[in-house]
């Protein structure tokens, strides 16, 4: 009952908040190396839970895992001209290994796309090698100037998709396919609602054709982008002499695409859902889902012990489900105030009087809920319970993001909305460079995705014609 | 039927045998990064069954997962005068990240110790921290001079557990406990009888008080240090200043263990269960552990397709039995080179005959067995000819290990058995720096491991008393 109720409110200072309750429920913590942070156990197993699921996924779309050298030469980066320009300037460089001087100077991966290009240059050769479709888990580096722990880190772990195919349209509908699975995820585990569309041509991956890309919006307003698929540009396949013989005998120019999520989906949940008790963690990717606390009144341990391991931790466990007994000397309103803090969607209160009752206490970490369960139906009651926790959390950030749009047609408009509300601003706009950067620069907010369908219209900004619906916003 | 025979026989060229293995079998191939290597789909599969199962004996340790950074301060390097004499040659080091000169050179983690003990000193306050048991998955990058796919590459995938003890006697008990953990696996995953026991001192991990390992007998006599598991100085914890409060109240220090198996393991399994037809893998990581060859014979596909799929595909695979049928248009006899050379333990060819007659023809692919089964009894068939397979392929590597193991009393004898036989060599052997030197010089082979236990003797090299019972060999 000490410091863990210190946490900063978050409607006070959501930054602050934000990095309490990253180090509060020891998630993650600093580490020595200037932007590189350590994933504890807890926010480690969010992590596999995560890759456990989202693997799955990637190999029903038929795509198979690899595993590529992180070292990249850098001549690799130079290769495509958009690509290098946006990559250089935050790569990390190996120039010495093995005590000498290295003759050319190594990238560490910020992306595979060029390593990748290279293998596949060697092994497609026919239509028949194609499609070729690859993933792999693994860290990357791209040298940050602010960071947040799991949110924008220098080194981040993430899957990157890798796939090449015959023509344009097959190239797009793994781009798509590949949206719509990060979608599905981010829904189904995240329990959040994402929003999603194309990037503007000055967001998108450098040397692709065209970006799509999941966008969420936090509690404070502001858009997470998480989970992007690039349908590449030929430039690539022309840089690094990938060639392929279709069914005629001709020489073709293969399409290549690449999508990837990374660790920020755990900052994303952590912003999605928390509140000022801590973290708000959906069951499905919860490392405990289900929290014992014995409520000893003074009465002995003995027989009350096997009674909650025997008779209901290893039967919720054998049913898959996650369950901790929290058998520590501090006191239950310490326990209740930790477990919070820890996000797990149900408390479950065990004491002699539940034992001969055989009804149990329980809390929903979501929204306070208390009642009790009769122990004979536990692992319905308590399935039931999770789910109904996942849907309503979902519901509650779908709720708040459709609330969240607001429609605007002039500029003066769209401060206002920066100033009193933030949210998503959708606008007609017409995409430049400059328009971008003076509207950045006067509200912060940027293009976070054009809208995949709909009119063309006026734009809001510049009045020019043959602008398109697009969502702005303030972004982490 | 083409290139698939061309293979070098194992006994004429183990070396060359070995690398035309991982490429025909698809399992790796080179990167255009010095000493890099590509793991493909085929390769990093067997690296995700072996990662899936030992995560799980790792957890039943009760060591939890965590992740840190892949950089590491030089400094941190340093803090160990053994540790950074060990290491720093074979490092790659970051000197320039996002477009500057760094103010402190960064090393690309060749082990993690010293970056998880800059932690443990920051988690680590009492008695009740302790243990604290952790373990990574992760890339390591040493800077290698001859380099070979899985057996030696600059950068690879391994775990590194790394635990926090009270007392000496509860550390040591870690060590052992890994230590049998990996034996365990290496039998009942890789089929390998790998020998165990300590490091001589020139062996042993930099920084380390001992070294306990696993060493397994490759076909052409040489050994291959396969898992090692350390029981760490306490200069480390006075290095890294990492101290606690013990039970009572006095100021203590801590003992670490470390310890790591990596995607070494692959390369252990090729040579030591290969042979002229390339891989021969055991089940229990075999990616296909059953490949289907339809036999046409000139019958119409329709039908008997439906048959391979619902009623022996579908049905193996509900059961958790990893099949692949091969529809592709090459002949049956390319086929079956093309299965054999990937190590798919078992073969079923199915053709309308075999349909008509419910009898599948099956070949088992470690011993050239053929016979026929029969579909109504598929499941407990193929299930039984799976173990069988694992067990004879262990059997097998098991009695060549134990044949291969020559006790000497001499130093000439010692070299007329590394000439006519290899294998392990054991003698009684007083360890020095000249001894293992001038033996290493003169025979290419070096001290395994001393066994755990023994009478000590006179040293085979030297004549010195206090010899203890130690096994040597050429190993890679």
């Amino acid at each position: 009952m000490d410091k863990l109720e210190k946490l900063t409110p978050r409607s006070v200072d959501q930054a602050k908040w934000y990095q309490e309750v990253v180090l509060k429920a020891e998630l993650a913590d600093y580490s020595p190396v200037r932007g590189c942070m350590v994933f504890r156990p807890y926010g480690y197993r969010i992590w596999e839970l995560i890759q456990a699921e989202m693997d799955k996924r990637i190999k029903a779309m038929g795509v198979e895992n690899a595993y590529f050298p992180l070292f990249i030469p850098y001549s690799f980066l130079q290769k495509e001209a958009s690509h290098v320009e946006g990559f250089a300037p935050e790569v990390a460089i190996v120039t010495h290994g093995g005590g000498k001087e290295l003759e050319e100077k190594l990238v560490v991966r910020p992306t595979s796309e060029t390593i990748i290009y290279a293998m596949f240059s060697k092994w497609v050769k026919s239509y028949r090698d194609l499609p070729m479709k690859l993933n792999q888990w693994c860290n990357v580096v791209r040298w940050e100037k602010r960071t947040l722990p799991f949110l924008r880190t220098m080194e981040f772990l993430w899957q990157e998709g890798h796939t090449i195919h015959a023509t344009k349209e097959d190239a797009e509908k793994m781009v798509f396919q590949a949206l719509e699975m990060y979608k599905g995820f981010l829904q189904d585990m995240l329990a959040v609602y994402p929003l999603a569309g194309k990037k503007t041509e000055t967001e998108k991956f450098p040397g692709g054709e065209y970006t799509t890309t999941c966008e969420i919006l936090m509690r404070d307003g502001k858009a997470l982008q998480t989970g992007t698929s690039h349908l590449l540009s030929q430039n690539f396949a022309k840089s690094f002499e990938i060639t392929f013989t279709d069914k005629d005998g001709k020489e073709a120019s293969p399409w290549m695409t690449s999508w990837g999520q990374t660790t920020r989906m755990i900052g994303a949940a952590i912003m999605a859902h928390g509140d000022d008790k801590g973290l708000v963690l959906p069951p499905s990717i919860s490392p405990v889902q289900v929290v014992i606390v014995p409520i000893l009144r003074g009465a002995a341990r003995e027989g009350f012990e096997e009674y909650i391991g025997k008779q209901v931790t290893d039967l919720l466990t054998s049913q898959g489900i996650r369950v901790q007994v929290d058998w520590s000397e501090n006191s239950p309103g310490w326990k209740f105030a930790q477990w919070e803090m820890k996000g797990v969607p149900l408390r479950l209160e065990i004491g002699p009087r539940e034992m001969e009752s055989g009804q149990l206490s329980y809390a929903l970490r979501h929204n306070g809920e208390k009642s009790t369960l009769d122990v004979t139906n536990l692992v319905v009651r308590v399935n039931e319970l999770l789910e109904k926790v996942q849907q309503e959390v979902f519901e509650s950030h779908k709720k708040f993001v459709e609330a969240s749009i607001t429609d605007v047609d002039n500029y003066d408009d769209f401060k206002k909305v920066l100033k009193e509300k933030r949210g998503f601003i959708r606008v007609n706009y017409k995409d430049s460079k400059e328009s971008a950067n003076t509207i950045k620069y006067e509200t912060k907010a940027t293009p976070r995705y054009i809208e995949f369908e709909g009119d063309e219209g006026k734009c809001f900004f510049t009045g020019e014609v043959g602008a398109r619906k697009t969502l702005f916003a303030r972004a982490y």
